[in-house]
C-alpha cells in the first residue's frame, strides 16, 4: 500500500496535478467514484449482485480501484494511515455494536 | 490488510449481519461513506483542506476508515484484490493521461 | 418553486452563507445530502423500501427536501431553470431509450 | 412539476420499468447523478465553478435535470410532496440556524 502511495504521488507530480489535489478536492473525487462504483448495482436485485458475470466483475473492479486509488491520495496529504485508522474503527464498532443486542438487525447504535 | 478483512468477516458473522452485506449493500453503505467524509470539506476552502485542526483530522480519519472497511468487505465478497485492481488501474491510467497531453490540466481523457 | 427560490436566496442572505455558496461547494453539499438520503435504505430490502413506517417516511422526506434545497439553490446561481431542464432531458431520453428496445432491461443506453 | 411527475410515471410504465424502481433503486440512482453532477466541479476551484462556459452549463443543466427526475420519481412512489417537504424543511432550518448565531459562520447547528 506504501509503495502504491508512492507510485501515485510521482504519478501526480509528472502531470503537475498536485495543483488540484487539495484534500477537499479529492474527497469529492472519492465520493464521484463511489457512485460510479454504486452504478453497476443500482438496478440489479441484491441477489444478482452477488452472481456479477466476468465483464462486471471487472468493470466494478476498476471502479474500486479509483476509490482506494483517492482515499491512498487523500490519506497521503493528510497524514493519515489508512489501515490504522480502519483498525481504530473497527474496535470503536466493536463497542457500539455488542454482539448481544446488535445480532440480526441493521439498526444504527443510536437505535439499538 | 487481509488480517483486516478476515477481522471484518467475523465482525460481521459474529452479528448475523452477512445477510444484510450483498455487493449491493456494500456499494450504497460505501457511497453513503464517503458523502459523510466529503461532508467536513464541503463548505471549507481548499486551502482551509489543507489545515485541518487535530480534531477535524481525526473526524476525517474515522470517515476515511469507513469507506475502507466497506471496501474491504465489498472486494472480500467479489473476490476481488483491491490493491492489485489499484495497481492495473494506476498503469491503466499511465496510458491515458501520457505525461507531455496531460501536464497541468484536469481535463478528462476524452478531452485531452 | 419560484417563492422557494427566492426564500433561499434571502434565507441565506441573512446568515451571510453567500461566501460559502459557491457552484462547487453546493453540488458537494447535494451530494452529501444524496447520501443521506440513500443512508435510510442502504439496508433494507427493495420490498421493504416500498413500505416505510411513517416515521421513516418523515425522515426520508427531510432528506429529500434537504436535496431539493441544494439543488434549487444551485440552479439559482447558475441561472439554470430546473423544471426546464428536466422536460429537455425527458425528451431526451425518450429518445436514447426508445420503447420497443428499452422495455423491461435495465441496461444503459449504450448496451441496447 | 405535476405534469412533469406524470409524464415520468408514463415513461417508466411504457418501458416496463416500475419493476425496477423500487425507492431503494430510486435513492440509489439519484445519489449516482449527484456524483456525476459534481464531478463536473470537482477540478475547478470555486471561482471557476462560478463561470462556466456555456456547454460546460448546459452539460452541469442536464445532471441536475436527471436528479431532479429522480427525485420525482422517488416522491411520486413514497406519496411525498417534495416542494411542501422543502418548505418545511427551511423552516426548521430557521430555528436551528438562527440569524444571530448563524451569521457568517458555515458551523453545523449542532456546534453552533
Amino acid at each position: 500500500m506504501q509503495g502504491l502511495a508512492q507510485q501515485l504521488d510521482r504519478f501526480a507530480r509528472d502531470r503537475d496535478w498536485k495543483q488540484f489535489h487539495s484534500p477537499k478536492n479529492l474527497a469529492a473525487a472519492l465520493v464521484v467514484e463511489a457512485g460510479e462504483l454504486l452504478e453497476h448495482f443500482q438496478w440489479l436485485t441484491e441477489e444478482q449482485s452477488r452472481r456479477l458475470a466476468p465483464e462486471q466483475l471487472e468493470a466494478v473492479g476498476a471502479e474500486i480501484a479509483d476509490v482506494l486509488l483517492y482515499l491512498l491520495q487523500l490519506c497521503d496529504k493528510l497524514g493519515i494511515d489508512a489501515l490504522d485508522a480502519a483498525r481504530k474503527k473497527l474496535e470503536l464498532n466493536a463497542k457500539k455494536y455488542p454482539v448481544e443486542r446488535a445480532r440480526g438487525t441493521s439498526k444504527k447504535y443510536s437505535e439499538l
